[in-house]
């Protein structure tokens, strides 16, 4: 089933009932980066999230799990600058925050989300937020200026805001669906210092929100690697506020293939973002595999690629080393045959085949080197074994990558 | 049971009974680096060896698994600057090397083992071993420079050769264990394009060798990771040839101790020296884990704490983001408790307490500055839930290393 939805304007603001705005409150000394960002729905919204796998896990998200449990939110407060992990009182912190959202919103603190990236390690103080999040209150606005504030807010090491709005139907209704994402390092498995925070107007059920949300995240966020590392802060967050006035969607209908589809939309654009934003990256790096005897080897193969740091660097240097490709498709786990393995390197210059049969096939370097050039480089796999395929996006290695994180504290 | 041998020199040739040779033969086009190295015990020695576990492996490999059946070997043959893997023809042009190497040294064709190291994918010529097998054997020598020429040859992008040898007595004979070994790229579990060559004088059936052997690889080479990549030609070989005139070694006696923790000591040196040579590295990172609640997840934390990209780049930066050692331990796969986790960075300057209890420990920057300007850097993790422990080591992440591998081919 392919699906193609219209791109609209607004983001997280698309959608029928949600406000957002990013201030500066002082968590980051930075006075030019604002740290704070508020998302606020109209009404209650049916609400999903997915977290991190890490066993060390930001204190939000013990909060985030209590305040959800009833499937129903009204707001995400959301702070760059520090991760509130492995801090001393960041449990109650967190919780103190949620009241001073809820008193200036006039909601209950119990549907206030909360979500945090940063500096792991560093306790964080409330003050910031005393002051900041009236403001942050005061500034909501349904516009895209309100999501481009609070898509700017999230990010870190992002050097660009990422957003997304696509327009859909549901049973004759207009719906849309918008989302703002922040990377860009600590990206790998299980959707690594991703923050994402997914608005609709479509009306649906928690549980059916999160079974959505729940199909959809293995093939896409968690199919993005910058550096392998597994944050401790991972969050996708999706809120429903039902405005559109469809009949809430139920699985095993053609609305509900809609919504996933969507959904999937949403997120795929998003993981060519967060990839190709990624540290110091100057290339996305899009692997498909296809020809896999099952959809977990078909993912597995296509992220040991775009996570080899030898491949990365190759990418780097513009340097068709396909034995690198071979190399990292052979150490993935499981049981899979290699023999029949070929490899294309793509991009908008053009293709080229450089293994069949897992050895090497003539190429001209000169062809391989001006199709490297581009900055979205897609390599295709055929595991010829099976019919299984899949998708997963990374981003080269680089002198950058190393500086970023080099010293990332001061 | 703590032993600690007395080191000698000579390295492979110190052992009785093991001459070795480097010279240049053409694989490399840098005339100034020797590309192939021979290593010929006097007589035919009993075998041991373990071999990557990628499924994409160096032709090398299988010729070898065919040679050693029987146990028995009387030469190592390795290039470097070509991998001879997923090259057409690899297998037949690997088996023709070692009927060259069968005429110059008068032994079985069988009993020559081959080992391969450079660029996947590329075609080897047998041109240059036609001459170069001759020249090798003509200048082997049983000592100290022999087994230089040799380390030397083997090396790709390390930045000195790596060698070793140690002393020991079995029932009252003096034995002698010698090593040499290259890395430095593509290392990870399993050990990655490492090439590692044992010899001993001690007396042992192939069996017993295989046993000590398989038993010390996995707490020590295994252990290693510069880059996360597992190589295809991955190989650790160990040829005795018993002429030290003991009995010969038994498993369940103190004298298989005494051998294992030769071999141990030999494996855990060269364990430093290839993760402190790493592409790039100007550190060398080892990672103790204690109070594991079992092995398997001592050995898996600290692969994971010198693994991560993340920390590897903040060592390089000098700068103690401690809360990047958590988050790795914390995305470790196994069901352990993070809670009483403490994280203690060492050096020859100091040592310094900077997590306790899986939180901020109040430190000293300037201390903790002082203690990661040193060129080797110990991080103490103790899980508190357990009595298990292990080692890993690693390198940091440098620019150097995405230069060497953005180009490695040209």
């Amino acid at each position: 089933m392919e699906h193609s939805f219209t791109r609209v304007e607004g983001g997280i603001c698309a959608p029928l009932g949600f406000s957002a705005a990013g201030v500066h409150c002082g968590i980051r000394h930075n006075h030019t980066k604002p740290d704070l960002a508020l998302i606020k729905a109209d009404v209650r919204c049916a609400g999903a999230a997915c977290y991190t796998t890490n066993k060390v896990y930001g204190a939000p998200i013990t909060v985030d799990r209590e305040h959800l449990a009833d499937g129903y939110a009204q707001a995400i407060l959301v702070n760059s600058g520090n991760a509130n992990t492995c801090a001393p009182g960041g449990v109650e912190l967190a919780r103190e925050t949620c009241r001073l959202a809820a008193r200036a919103l006039g909601i209950d603190e119990k549907d206030v989300l909360p979500a945090s990236t940063g500096v792991i390690g560093q306790a964080m103080s409330i003050a910031p937020f005393v002051a900041g999040i009236p403001a942050a209150a005061e500034k909501l606005a349904h516009s895209p200026e309100g999501n481009l504030n609070a898509a700017f807010a999230i990010m870190t090491t992002d050097t660009y805001p990422k957003h997304i709005a696509v327009e859909f139907t549901l049973g004759g209704k207009t719906c849309r669906m918008g989302a703002i994402a922040k990377g860009s390092g600590m990206i790998h498995p299980n959707m690594a210092t991703m923050l994402l925070f997914i608005t609709t107007d479509a009306a649906a059920r928690p549980d059916v929100l999160q079974q959505a949300l729940s199909s959809v995240v293995p093939a896409t966020f968690n199919q993005i690697s910058v550096d392998g590392d597994t944050s401790t802060n991972d969050t996708v967050m999706l809120l429903a506020s039902g405005l559109a006035g469809n009949d809430p969607v139920q699985p095993g209908t053609p609305d509900y293939d809609t919504f996933v589809a969507a959904l999937t939309q949403v997120a795929e654009h998003l993981c060519r973002e967060l990839a190709g934003d990624g540290e110091g990256a100057t290339k996305l790096l899009e692997c498909t595999v296809s020809g896999a005897p099952d959809v977990p080897t078909a993912r597995a193969v296509s992220k040991s690629v775009i996570h080899s740091s030898l491949f990365k660097a190759a990418m780097f240097g513009e340097d068709a080393n396909w034995g690198r490709v071979l190399c990292a498709i052979g150490y993935t786990p499981g049981d899979f045959s290699i023999e029949h393995t070929s490899v294309r390197l793509q991009s908008v210059a053009g293709e080229v085949l450089v293994c069949e049969n897992a050895a090497h096939h003539p190429f001209s370097e000169e062809e391989a080197a001006r199709i490297l050039k581009e900055k979205e480089i897609r390599i295709l796999v055929d595991l010829g074994c099976g019919d299984a395929s899949a998708k997963a996006w990374g981003c080269d290695l680089t002198y950058d990558y190393v500086k970023i994180n080099g010293d990332y504290r001061t």
